[in-house]
């Protein structure tokens, strides 16, 4: 027995016995992945060891693992063992903004002002939180090649946020995720994406190069933890004139 | 032995005997259901006739009718059997203009023109013709209670779709799928969609009551049906103002 093997059994002893054990184990190991005991970063103990750790076979163990791989909540990286899944953000709609330096390149992100405010009425709904809540806007600018294609309000809550607030800007790379990652630890695993069209303003006319009125796409995610939790809004806007989503129906 | 059981058992004979059994009956069942041999109006027998037909256990059967439904060339209706199945239009990006009269119900659909062109080069392209190939054209308005949301071009190869020309503009209803399927034996399958934004010209303003130059969004539909060959091209205009799109990224 491990030392954290004593936890599991009880954790799964606490589930209703009603429950078939595969249902039961599923529950206990979705409520630690939730809870945030691993980072996507280093790997799930070995089946064999947590199969033990939780007094089960090896093949209940691994029928539960598939179960949370096929969810979407853990993937297995060949060759490396199991992790904590992070939101595949290719799906993203702002993806289907079209650049003609674009290829698989991450575009570059610089921010242009990082500032504390009060949450606007909207966006702290949307973070689940009280109106004039305090949180931590970032505007940023996305170009390639330095040709600006995507202008962003971020909005952060507060206090978790406040390493993103506190860090030197030159310590923030193209991609934040990571950043939240490593600094709040805090994982990214879905979103909810809306899209609609608006007509550029003044200020983003200027940003992405265009005459103010002209129409532009925007897209806003509310990005969740694993529990569930939104803790980002962003706004996204792109020139309509550079978007083209493509689906298959059936 | 039915009638039809001497084909379905040489159809499944001509197949590569390498192939596992159930694989061979699944392709012998889908260039059937892809040749249109049933509608999806009609039942196709019973799952016993069928295996008897083809000379496997019902299990096979089974096995090979539910891959056939998890993929969506078929569909089981309540009490009633298994069909061909229908293209799910209710996936449509058309279906994110958002109108206040809106619900449930299905706009009209009224044909202001109906007339023989040759296609244009891109919607000759999109059809798998050549560039100046007969075609018949509607061009399209629907409306919630008289009022209009979205205009619609539609292009149809001839002489596939002869019968939509020569039909009474009365006998049209608002949906134009079963008016395909009654009168041209084509039933949609699938399609892919695409989305882009785009500033409305005279004519589209007119019809949807806006000023030339406001944002439009555009969705073009290339439909196909279930052999894959594509056999209309829609593109319908709706107000960008009244246009969301939501999908949920993991």
């Amino acid at each position: 027995m491990t030392a954290s093997s004593g936890n599991a059994r009880e954790a799964l002893a606490a589930l209703d016995p009603r429950l078939p054990l595969h249902a039961r184990l599923r529950e206990a190991l979705t409520t630690r992945l939730r809870g945030g005991e691993w980072t996507p970063s280093e790997p799930l103990p070995a089946e064999s060891e947590l199969a033990q750790d939780y007094g089960v076979s090896l093949g209940t163990m691994r029928r539960v693992l598939t179960e949370l791989v096929d969810e979407g909540l853990l993937e297995r990286r060949q060759g490396s063992g199991t992790y904590l899944r992070r939101m595949q953000a290719q799906n993203s709609l702002f993806r289907f903004f079209r650049h003609h330096r674009q290829g698989d390149a991450v575009p570059t992100g610089r921010i242009l002002t990082r500032e504390t405010r009060p949450a606007p009425a909207e966006v702290a709904r949307a973070l689940g939180k009280r109106t004039g809540t305090k949180a931590l806007r970032l505007h940023r600018l996305r170009s390639y090649d330095d040709e600006p294609f995507l202008v962003e309000d971020i909005w952060l809550p507060l206090p978790a946020f406040a390493p993103v607030r506190d860090v030197e800007l030159t310590e923030i790379g193209d991609l934040l995720y990571p950043v939240y990652e490593q600094l709040c630890g805090l994982v990214i695993g879905s979103a909810d994406e809306e899209l609609w069209v608006e007509l550029a303003d003044a200020e983003v006319a200027e940003l992405l190069g265009c005459a103010p009125g002209e129409p532009v796409v925007v897209v806003e995610r509310v990005a969740r933890t694993h529990a569930g939790d939104p803790v980002e809004v962003r706004r996204s806007r792109g020139l309509a004139s550079t978007f083209r989503y493509r689906v298959e129906i059936r």
